[in-house]
Formats: structure tokens, C-alpha cells, sequence
């Protein structure tokens, strides 16, 4: 049995609504990944798309092999709950599950899925919205050794890059903490702060909050969020940038994508080197001496020849390792920071 | 009597706090320079250092000359509701006033505040919690002409130069709207969105709301807040500027500051070229055809012949029209914004 923020206990049902495909269902996959010896069954209504090779159990089913909670592993443009999540959640509640979710709706705000909690003696937890109150950034230095995971476009790896570099850095010994920003990251490790779910004047105070000072040869390895080049999400960036004053940086992408996605046809994707470019010179304000230490490619849509390819290239273009963290670990990446910045 | 955003009721009584300088009571001050037929006096605590020129009045005689609301005029940072204040406001409410906020902290959140109004039967008025929900920013273009005033820093006159700019356009019969975006301009207008306040994904989602689809002629004046060199603010910049897609922006600036204000030691100010440079680029994302039209200077520190010097340098320094538009009025960019976007 798990505990994790304020209280969402494993096992898990994974609900994956009618998710189109697997862009939706990122906090399941997420789960499913990183957290996958708490992760029972998966729930799934009709025309869902997404299969994460978990048992679909209905939520007497999930009841009777032990799952406490269902989480909601889908997330939409916006964050809310949709109508036809909501008998679903009802009969969650009913069979005998707590609900978690993060979205920016909050399930207690929701008056009928509130009320069937109630009723049911059931606990809603919503991991989203910050539980702490923040203050303005200082802009202050703060001890210790920051990476920040940045993109071309949302969607592209951060998460996965950051977790995947504090594994490969424990795994040789190296003092490394991932700092989740967004509800998966949230739920795999039950640490952590929704950037995107604090009041905007906030975001850089609450980024300063995330990670604290420490030893000098720590490094806090930040999960990114959304791009600076992305005309929804940028703001969210820029302060996360500024609060979490990296020494070093990671520019994320996904090999094959040429617009942002979900803004097709408005917004092409940047190259790797505008999209890096523009972030070192936002966190310059706040630390002079940020540098680029790597490019990390998610090649997921590749064969093997055409990924081998792309990151070679990557290489060629940039003068930085680049790495597919999932496919081939992120190594390369860490050699070059331990090179960059000797303990 | 005059109605705004949520029933704030006019006259008023300005609670200055024991505000040290006049940038502390800044909402206070733009209420009895804008709508000064609605400000019947002031409420100083001992220490303030702070006199608008209004009768200074206790909350009795208030009630007795017919004030409705004591607005809270004083903004720290943070936005909290300092100890200090809490038995003066809980006076108020006895003698009859209602009272209007525009801080982070909500006064109906406040324990003791809100038993003390709902025992006297007042209303409370929390003007920086937006009242709707937003949606992420789409970054589609929208009709109408947009002016975006932004910053070397926090308060440099962003705000003044909108209204000026609102002022004088339309003496000269040009359709223009001044779009607050800040508690200040709220309470000044009864309209317009605290932008610092939404939720951090939905800045440019709510900047886009601000300024909707408009006649091919009319210009939006939108109010910017905080900086994009600034180390805490600098995010809900950045979605400001994103989701207003101006076409045209007033770098704002303070003659004579040299570092970031409340960050002395740490962040110089930057020049008025590297400050309207970087919200170009920025505002490139969402509108490629942005451009300078003009330097807003707040020479108040100055003398007369030194703030002529000054204009001068800036226009030379930017090849743009330099105003200090509450001294001498923002004709000059005016004129050059007429030249520049031609009905």
C-alpha cells in the first residue's frame, strides 16, 4: 500500500475514458510506466483508442483484487471533467474506490460526483491544485546544481527525460532528485507542484519552492512544461525558467513532429537550436551561466535505422549528445554533464 | 452612484494602510487620479507616509457623508491582508461600509473579516479573483488593432499610459479601449481581468478573452503588467503578450531607475532597447508584424528641463516619440501610431 500526496492509495484502476490516443492518456501511461507494480487493471469506455496492456477489469472486479483507487489517467485541452466520465465515476464511488484525478476541474467542486462520495463514504482527491501558498520569486541564487527538461512543443519528453536521467545518475552513484511539475509526474512519485495549476504570479515563486538549496554537487533534475515557443503555454515555461535557475539544459523533441501539436496549420515546430536558443536566453536572467548539455529525441515513431539517423544528426546540428532516454537510456547525456560539471 | 465589476458601490473611502511611499498605495492613487468624482476622502494608519489630497476621514464621518465602500488602496507584496489592518477593516464593517479588495488573499477567506460582515450585515468585494473560467490560448488572429504597453519593470506607468493613450484617441474621434488587466484598472474601469490571478495555463487564454474580435479600426489598449527581464513576473508577461497578439507596443520605463524595484543588488533595469526588444521577439510568436511606437517615460523625479533631456535621449536612443504622458500628455505617439496603421 502506497501513499502519495495527500493520500491516494495503490492499487490503482487506471481510467481511460475514450481516449483517441495514447497524447491523451499520459497520466495512465505515465503510471503504467514508472509506477507500474501499483497499477492493476485499466477502465475503458467505448471508441477508446488506447491500450496500455493492463487487465480491463470492471470496478467490482477492481474491488474484489484489492484497488483502492481510481485514477483518472486522461487529461483534455482545458482539464475538466467530461459529461460522459461522470456515470462512469458514480459507479466508481458506489463499488467502493476513491477517486483521484488532475485536472484543473476539481472532483469536489463537481456537484454530483461530490455528492456520490459522500454518500458512498468515499474519498475524492484532486492533485492538481497546490496545497501551499507561494510568493513572488526572488531571483535569488540558491546552492546546489539545477537541470531543467525544456521542448520544442508540449508532449515531446520531458517528464520522461528527467526521470530517466535520475535513474541513470543514481544508477552511478550521482546525487539526483527528479522535481515533478505536472499531475503524472505528481502521482508516479507523490511529490511535487501542478506549475501550471498556480496563480500566475506565482509561477516562478513556486518553481524557487520546488527545489531548495542543497549540496554542491546535487542536481535537481526539473521536469519541463510546455515550450517557449508555444502560444498557449509559454508563460508557464518563462517562470518555471526563471524560479528554477538552471545550470544546465535539456531540449526536447519528438523526431518527425513539424507543428505543435493540437495548433496544426497555425504553428510550425521549432529546430531544436531556435527552441534551445530561446531558453538559455530566458534563464540567463537568472543564471548567467546556464549552458545546453544535451538533446533528447523521442523516437517512438521511428524504426530503428531512422532513430539511429535522427539523433545522429541531432548530434551534427547541435554539438550535444543526443539520446532517446526510453529507447536507449540517456547516458550520453549524463557523461556529458559529469564532463561539464566536475564534482 | 456607480456600479462596478460586482456591485463595489461608489462613494469611496481610500484605505492608504501604513503605506510607506506612493508605489505602495498605487491603487489607491490611480483611483483619485481616474475617477476622482468617486473618492471622498482617505484612511491613513499612524506611520503612513502617503497623502492624496483627500479629506482625511474616520470610517464614522465616512458613513455620514455618504461613503459606501472603503477600498482597500495599498498593495504589498503578495497580496496578503496585513495583521495590521484587520481591526480597522473590522471598524469599517461596523460603521456601515462595505469594503473592496483587490489582493490575492480574499477577505472573504478571512476568518475574522467575514464573521465581522456578515454580522453587520456588509458585503465584501474581492476584485482579483477572476470570475470566469478560462480555456488554453489558441494563438488564432483576431480582427481589430491591438496596442500592448509593456516594461523595463514593474510600475513604470503601464497602466497611465494605456488610459492616456485611451484619453487622447478618443478626443481625436479614434476608436480605442483601454483593457485593464490589473486590480488597479479594474476598480478605475468596472471591466477587465487580473491577469496575475488566473490560473498559470490560462494566461493567454484570458489575455485573448480581453481583447476580443474588434471593427477593422478599433484598437484595444491593453494594460501589460510585470516585464519579461523581471525575475518573478516575467511569466504572466509572457502570456499576456502571447494571447493580446499585438500589433503595437509602448515600451513603458522610469526615468532615472537603474535596478528592478524591490530587487536593488540584484537585477539592474535594462535599457529601454534590450527591454522593447525582447517583448518584440516574444510577441513575434503570436503576431510577426509587431512593432515599437513609442517610449513612455515617468520623468517624476525629474525637474522639467531634465525630463525634456531625457524625452530627447530616448527618442534618439529608439527613433521613436517619447512621452511622459501624464506630464505633457502621449499626443506624440499618437500621431506616429496614425502614421503607422493608416485607417
Amino acid at each position: 500500500m502506497t501513499m502519495i500526496e495527500d493520500g491516494m492509495i495503490a492499487p490503482l484502476l487506471l481510467f481511460l475514458g475514450d481516449a483517441p490516443d495514447i497524447g491523451w492518456a499520459k497520466t495512465a501511461s505515465g503510471l503504467a510506466q514508472w509506477r507500474p507494480e501499483d497499477c492493476a487493471g485499466q477502465y475503458r469506455l467505448a471508441g477508446c483508442q488506447v491500450d496500455l496492456g493492463l487487465p480491463d477489469m470492471d470496478f467490482a472486479a477492481a474491488r474484489a483484487a484489492g484497488v483502492r483507487t481510481l485514477v483518472i489517467g486522461i487529461a483534455n485541452d482545458g482539464g475538466f471533467i467530461a459529461d460522459s466520465w461522470v456515470p462512469h465515476l458514480i459507479a466508481a464511488l458506489g463499488a467502493g474506490l476513491d477517486i483521484a484525478a488532475g485536472l484543473h476541474e476539481r472532483l469536489a467542486d463537481h456537484t454530483e460526483i461530490a455528492a456520490a462520495a459522500s454518500e458512498a463514504g468515499r474519498s475524492l482527491h484532486d492533485l492538481r491544485q497546490p496545497k501551499r501558498v507561494f510568493r513572488p520569486g526572488t531571483g535569488k541564487k540558491r546552492s546546489g546544481l539545477r537541470l531543467l527538461t525544456v521542448g520544442t512543443d508540449c508532449a515531446v519528453g520531458k517528464k520522461y527525460t528527467a526521470l530517466s536521467l535520475e535513474r541513470e545518475m543514481r544508477a552511478r552513484g550521482m546525487a539526483a532528485t527528479f522535481c515533478p511539475t505536472g499531475q503524472t509526474g505528481i502521482m508516479i512519485t507523490g511529490r511535487g507542484i501542478a506549475i501550471d495549476s498556480v496563480v500566475a504570479d506565482f509561477i516562478s515563486g513556486a518553481a524557487e519552492w520546488l527545489s531548495p538549496p542543497a549540496d554542491r554537487n546535487h542536481w535537481h533534475l526539473i521536469e519541463g512544461q510546455g515550450a517557449l515557443l508555444h502560444p498557449a503555454y509559454a508563460g508557464v515555461t518563462l517562470g518555471l525558467v526563471h524560479g528554477s535557475q538552471p545550470d544546465a539544459m535539456v531540449i526536447c523533441h519528438e523526431a518527425g513532429r513539424t507543428e505543435l501539436q493540437g495548433y496544426e496549420g497555425d504553428f510550425a515546430c521549432p529546430s531544436l537550436r531556435a527552441a534551445l536558443d530561446v531558453h538559455l536566453a530566458a534563464a540567463r536572467l537568472t543564471n548567467p551561466a546556464v549552458r545546453g548539455v544535451g538533446v533528447s529525441l523521442n523516437t517512438s515513431l521511428l524504426d530503428e535505422g531512422a532513430a539511429r539517423d535522427a539523433l545522429k544528426r541531432a548530434e551534427d546540428e547541435m554539438g550535444l549528445p543526443a539520446c532517446d532516454p526510453l529507447r536507449w537510456g540517456a547516458g550520453a547525456i549524463v557523461d556529458h554533464l559529469a564532463r561539464t560539471f566536475p564534482a
